[in-house]
Formats: structure tokens, sequence, C-alpha cells
């Protein structure tokens, strides 16, 4: 049978032979994206953009539960505005993409397509924040935004992308460091829950920050090749935004004061992520949260007698309990099979003659093609926990994956040997503090620095590259 | 207490005072949008935002009801695809947003930020359909759009707006009509049904079709000042754009076949028609479907022992049936009640110290400000009745209003007579069909054609402007 499906379906790469070709056959085949004649951006298709769907439903939700607004601002920055924060427009203005007609008139002032919106949140804040009773702001948005990158991969990196972004003005620093560190954990909640993607907690070192942030959190992770993925970030600001566009609130004392800000951002580069995790030679695994099909009922022998009707019964009962759809199209069984493996459907329910007779399914996982023979009344008890079952294996699988890509160093000669003999992934070694060293151990060994671990281990004593005494443990690693 | 109210919220201009300053007044003090530096957009705040967020929401599962799945496509259309369809490119290039840097870089080709997507489409389509088989496509995306406008209005016309445009593929020209006329009465059913507006159905005159289409669908509304407003449009390509991008299809008999297609559209505008349909001299009155607060609970002498603890246990119970909140903040109960008049709340309920004694609460309806005792173990099923009776309260309202406001005309003295002595409105009148006597109706009277409406009426044999025998019943009206 698996040799026939192979013929069936177009055949992807091998993620041994070549990963980065695995991943774009995988993106294409599963029909999540296609390329345009728009450079460096995609469509994202019914597949892929459902799968976003999801995401952004749980999101938001979390979002919303802890007090967030959505709001929508323009997708124009007026090249002044931009370049209030000087920190700030040397991070981005490089990669703005810049509007400079309207129509046939020429601007008077170009526009850029926002990279990023902090500029148009302070100067919002500006307008409607006057007391310390306006105060918190916790505002989030959906949209999209433009980066002009010369190389770029679905998902990974392109031009434009979707994402959210959090924007929150605070009365004081501690409030607005809490604020930073909580969307932090409810990334981190949300990865490994939802999409089976363990992570790490860390923190930038000073070279990595976002452009204009005093501290900038972030979680990685790591992919099935042993490159680092940087899944989401959490910036604090401080007041150095609220100063530079002269936000001030009358605190309770009546005094004019600077209020304290934050931003958090997670984008479609997740989807990466997920198929980076958890797929393999067959395509596509999705975790049961964020799949558009969580199972994918088949009839096997369907033009016999009773087949068809029994399976579009079980499949309405399924229907109550998760996103359940049929496949009655006249492709064989085989076809079939293949065909929701390469899109990772969680969970198949073959269902045919024989089952019928014996008052039964097969339930099969897509993650580890496990078969369980289930009596049909147990179903809808037995679904729920598959799901829960697939969520925990990919979790699982992808936590070894790290484990055992993970190489703790203490010389340089160390994280060479460790690379060459075990392949790409995340090197923990100690460091000095000096930016020097984190470019010396990047040219040198190829692995740059990804986070200061919230959970910080002891390795050595000394730095792994100057030998000066250490002062923080880091995670290094070749990002995406 | 209605002039105690009036001290302590903003004033806002009154409605016949002036009808525009109202308008904006309304968008600002009940916190729907704010300005920006960047001209004619807006940031749309969170106010303003749930009530998007709730239209996307029904609509948005209107649409799969019916099949439609969610994609989405770049925000750039490079020029020379903008260019492929003749009619398309004439319509749209004098509003489009032009980028023509990247970085520092100047573009090879400039890219127009998307005013529509058709063209975007057909290149998505011209990839991934070959054989009937993979027909219909029934997409949709929810995105922003930009067109250059001079002079804009919040809500009514931005250069920026939030949009969802659907765009389909038919192997047939009947398919794709069917389809265009569906997706018009699904507007027709959100507007009338969930917005309590409402609207005319017609077709656009040749002048004024989307350009590129062969027919435009069009539902038309007629605001509080008797200015229509178009709000939504659904159009039939014929295969048009399927020739100009050459897509082509092999049918059940293996013939290449050009497919017909069809786009349709509705946008934030829906917000300003709220506005101006249903909205009073007390600021904005929502219809409970797509209000973000549907019924704001206001404890009266809060400070009195008891009263905070049971109107917050009420509230708790209403939020199981709608979406309820309480302000149990400081303000007086005057401040209160004038503040989610402003922001037009439906309902609201009240209770103090002798309703709890008597097992009572008050609930007053937002648009006629109707007072109501209600025990309160009747609570909950009398607030769905009431979110009910002000939904049909607003659109008897609503059609009234254009009732009194829609006159039946023979010749161009009576338009302009009618339009005299009774104010702005929706004119009937007959039609040659001849695009001059369009323009000369509107130049001597002020109204344009509006559409001509499925349900046509005799009013007269002759067309009002020339005299010729006539073709057609139009509706005439001033445009927002």
């Amino acid at each position: 049978m698996a040799k026939d499906q192979k013929k069936m379906v177009d055949s992807i790469t091998s993620m041994d032979e070549d990963f980065a070709k695995w991943y774009t056959d995988v993106c294409k085949k599963a029909e999540l994206i296609e390329y345009t004649s728009v450079k460096g951006c995609m469509v994202i298709r019914p597949y892929g953009y459902a799968i976003w769907e999801n995401i952004q439903s749980i999101l938001d939700k979390m979002f919303k539960d802890e007090g967030h607004e959505n709001v929508c601002m323009p997708m124009f920055i007026p090249e002044s505005l931009l370049q209030k924060e000087k920190d700030h427009v040397e991070g981005f203005a490089p990669e703005c993409a810049w509007v400079t007609y309207g129509g046939s008139e020429k601007l008077e002032e170009r526009l850029c397509v926002r990279p990023t919106s902090e500029t148009l949140f302070c100067e919002h804040f500006k307008n409607v924040v006057h007391s310390y009773r306006d105060l918190p702001k916790l505002y989030n948005q959906w949209v999209s935004v433009v980066r002009w990158e010369k190389t770029t991969r679905p998902f990974l990196r392109s031009r434009e992308f979707l994402w959210q972004e959090g924007h929150t003005l605070h009365a004081s620093a501690e409030e607005a460091i809490e604020e930073t560190e909580k969307m932090l954990n409810i990334y981190t909640k949300f990865c490994q829950e939802n999409l089976a993607i363990p992570v790490v907690q860390g923190m930038k070192t000073e070279s990595d920050k976002f452009a204009g942030a005093e501290r900038t959190y972030c979680i990685e992770a790591l992919m099935h090749d042993g490159k680092a993925l940087q899944a989401g970030t959490s910036h604090y600001f401080g007041d150095g935004f609220a100063k530079a566009f002269d936000i001030q609130y009358s605190n309770k004392e009546n005094k004019l004061t600077y209020p304290h800000q934050t931003s958090w951002g997670m984008t479609t580069r997740l989807i990466g992520a997920i198929i980076m995790t958890h797929g393999d030679d067959n395509g596509l695994v999705l975790p049961p949260a964020v799949a558009p099909v969580q199972v994918m009922v088949i009839p096997i022998a369907q033009h016999k007698e009773g087949v068809l009707d029994k399976a579009h019964a079980l499949c309405n009962e399924l229907k109550k309990i998760c996103r359940a759809k049929i496949d009655d199209s006249n492709n064989s069984p085989g076809w079939k099979f293949a065909e929701y493996e390469m899109k990772g459907v969680p969970v198949r329910v073959e269902l045919g003659p024989k089952d019928i007779e014996n008052n039964q399914c097969v339930v099969v996982t897509r993650h580890n093609r496990e078969k369980t023979v289930v009596p049909l009344d147990k179903l809808s008890e037995v679904i729920p926990a598959k799901l829960q079952e697939v969520r925990d294996g990919l979790y699982q699988k992808a936590l070894e994956n790290r484990e055992n890509r993970t190489y703790k160093c203490t010389s340089m000669e160390e994280i060479t040997k460790a690379l060459e003999e075990n392949g790409d992934g995340f090197v923990k070694a100690m460091w000095c503090g000096e930016e020097a060293c984190e470019d010396k151990v990047k040219e040198i060994t190829g692995v740059g620095s990804r986070c200061i671990p919230f959970e910080e281990e002891h390795i050595s004593d000394t730095c792994v590259c100057c030998g000066k005494p250490a002062k923080k443990m880091l995670y290094w690693g070749k990002a995406y």
C-alpha cells in the first residue's frame, strides 16, 4: 500500500536529503501557499489560512481574557513620524517599502508601509492619554506588515507577513515589565500547549534587542533540522518612546509623568515552525488545536450498500465534538490516506463493510500511524483522547529532538566538534557579556546568540570565547 | 436630569443644525475613531473596532455556510499585472498609492497598494484551476485596501478602509450570475436583519458599473438626512477577466473553456451607515446584533449596602444570554446614562436599593427611552425580547424615514420641487436608458442614478429627462 500511495500523491523530497526543499515541497503540496508575481510575497491558500484563523482565534481569546482590546491603525507611517525615535528609525528604515505617489501626484512627504506600529500607537496614545485614569491602555491589532527582505521563504521570511502586535501603556515601569513577562508566558503556553512546540524563554542580548526597546524577551524553538526559530517576542520600552513622542499623564498627585510602554508580537512564521517541528517525509503533521480538519472520515469500499450512509452519519456525530470532515470522492482509499497524511490531518477514521458488520471503525493517528480498532459506541470518548494523544506525542517527540540536539560546551573547539558530530542544534555556553565575543563565536563556529534563558545553568566559570569571567549563560544556534 | 446629563457629557452638535458636524461629533465622542497625521486615514478605536468584529463574525459565518473559504493575497500589485484588464486599470489607476522604493533601492517595477484584488485572484486562479473538477472556487478575504481619495470622511470615504472581498470562479455564466445574486441577497439579509437598515436591491446602470464588470448589483440605503449610501456591491464579470488573464479549464468534454467570475464586497462604511441611519441627538444608537455591549447595568446609589453585589450578580446572569457589562465607577448615574446613550448601548438596566427591596429592576431601551419595570426573575426572558424590540423599532423607524423621503416624479420640475419641499431623499423616476439623461438629471436636479431596482414600478411612460419612451425605472439620489 505504502508504495501505491507514494505513486498516487506527488512525492516530496525527503527531509534528510534536502531539508529546505522538503520544506517548500510541503508548503506547496499541502496547499498552504502559492507563489505570486509579487516578489517575496505569497498567497496563503484556504488550507494555510484556516490554520492561521485557528491560531488567531485561540490567541485573541487569550489576549481578551487578560483585558486587551483590538484596534486598527493606518497601514502608512509618514517618514517624519517614523523618525521621532532614533534607534527605531535606524532599525527599520533600511527595510521600509515607500509610497511616493498617490494617483499621478507625487506626495509631499513619503509614507512607509508599516514594518511595525510603535510610532502610530505613540501618536494615538498622546491624543487619548491624559490622566492616570486613562491607564493602562491594553491594545492589540491583527494586521499585515511589510519588511523589504532580500531573500525570502514562505512563512519564515516574506516581504509581507500577517501578525498581531500588542501595544500597551502603563503608569509604572513595574507594571509594564509585568505585562511584558505576562505576554511572553501567554506565548509560551500557546506554543507548548496548542502548537505542541517546546520553547526556551529568555532575553535577547543588547545587540539583538528590538530597535528602541530596553529589553526584548523571546521564546526560541528548535526545528527538526537543528536550526533555531524565534517564535515570539515581547518588548519593554521603558519611557523612551513616551519621551520621544511627548506622551505625559497627570498622576494621582497631579504631576505630569511619562508612562511606560510594551509591545509584543507573533506572526504567520508560526506556521513555518509547525511545519519544521512536526512534519515528516509524508508531509505536514498538524497539532490538533490548529488543524483545519481534526478528523477525516474515509469510507472503504464505498460503492457497497450502506457504507456511505453510515460514514456520513458517523461524520455528523463527530462534528459535534471536533472539526470532522468526510472524503466521499471517487478517489481510492489509498489515495485519500496519502492525501490527508500530506495535509497533516491528526486523526483519520476508516469505515468499511466489515467494520460496519462488527460495529467498529479503525482510528489512525497521523504522527505515529498507530491503528486502533474502536467500537462505534465508544468513538465519541476515544476521539478527544486520541487528539490529546497526538498533541502529547508531538510535544514529546519535539522535546526529545531538542534535548538530543542541545550541547553544553565550554570551549570554541567543543562547539565546533559538537555541531560537526551531531549536526546543528542549540549550544549552551557561558559568556562574558561582550558583543565582540558574540560576534567572534558566530564567525568561527557559525552559531549566534539566541537568548539568555530565564533558567540559566552553570556550564563553566569563563566565557566560551575570551576566557574572561562569565556573566551569563547563553543559548546559541543557527537561526531561521 | 436631562439638562444635568447634557452638561456632564460633552455635548454634540444637533442633527438638524449641521448633519455633517453631528456625524463627526458622534464618531469622535462615542470613541469610534481618532484622526491621525496620516491624511485621510484614521485609527479605529476599540469601541469602533468591536462593532467591526461583530460585523465580521456574522458575515464570515454566512459566507462559510455557503461554502466560501478565506484566503490572503499580497497587498501589492505590480503595475503590469494591474494593466492586464483594460477597463479595470482605467478605473483604478488614478486612485492608486504607488510603492516605488524598497529600503534605499528604487524598484524596477512600481507596485500599487491593492485598491481591490481581482488581478491577484486572477493570477492565482490561473495557477490552480485546470479542470472542471477544480471549479467552483469560492474565495473571500478580510483585508484593508487603499484608494487615494481627495476628500475623506471617517468610515464613509477614507484612503484606507477595511473590507471583505469575495472572488469566485465558475464553470458557467448561469452559475456565476446565481452566485452574484446569492451574495447580494446575503448582504440584504445582513443589512436588514442584523443592522436594521432597510435597503433597495438593484443593478447599477452602464455608467456606474465596477471597472471591468458586466453587471454590478448593489444595495442602496437612505440615511437620516435623505442622502443615499451604497451598502454593498456584487459584480458579475462574465469571462472578461478570464480572457485577459488567460484562465482556462478542461471541461467534461475535455475542451479548454474560459470560466466565469464574480466579486462582491462590504466595508467599514457600514459603520457609517449605522451611525447615519439610527443615530440621534444623544449620539449613537446601535443595532443589538453588532453592539459591543448589548446591555449596560447601572447601579443606583451604589454606596448603599448590597447594591453593588446585587448589580454584579445580575450582570453575571445577563452575561449568559447577551453581551452585558456593568459600570461600577464613581461617576453619577446621570453621567452614566448620558455616556451609554452617546455610545448607543441598546438596553440599560438600572438597579437601586428600592428596586432590590421590590425584587425588580428598570429596563430602558435606547432608541425610544421607554422604561419598563421588570421583576428580577423575569429578566432573562425580557432581555432577549427587548433586544429584538430594539432591532424591530430601529428598522421600522428607518423604513418610515425612507418612505417619507421617497418621491415619485414624472418630470424634472417635480424632482426639483419634491427635493425643495421635503428635503433630500430617493426619487423614483423613469429613464430612457441614455447616459446623457443620467448626467443631465444630475446636473439640473442634483440627484444621480442609484440603481435600477429589482422591483420596478411604472411611474410614467416617458423618460423624466428627455421625454422619449422609458425603458427602466431608476432610483435617484444624492450619494455619500
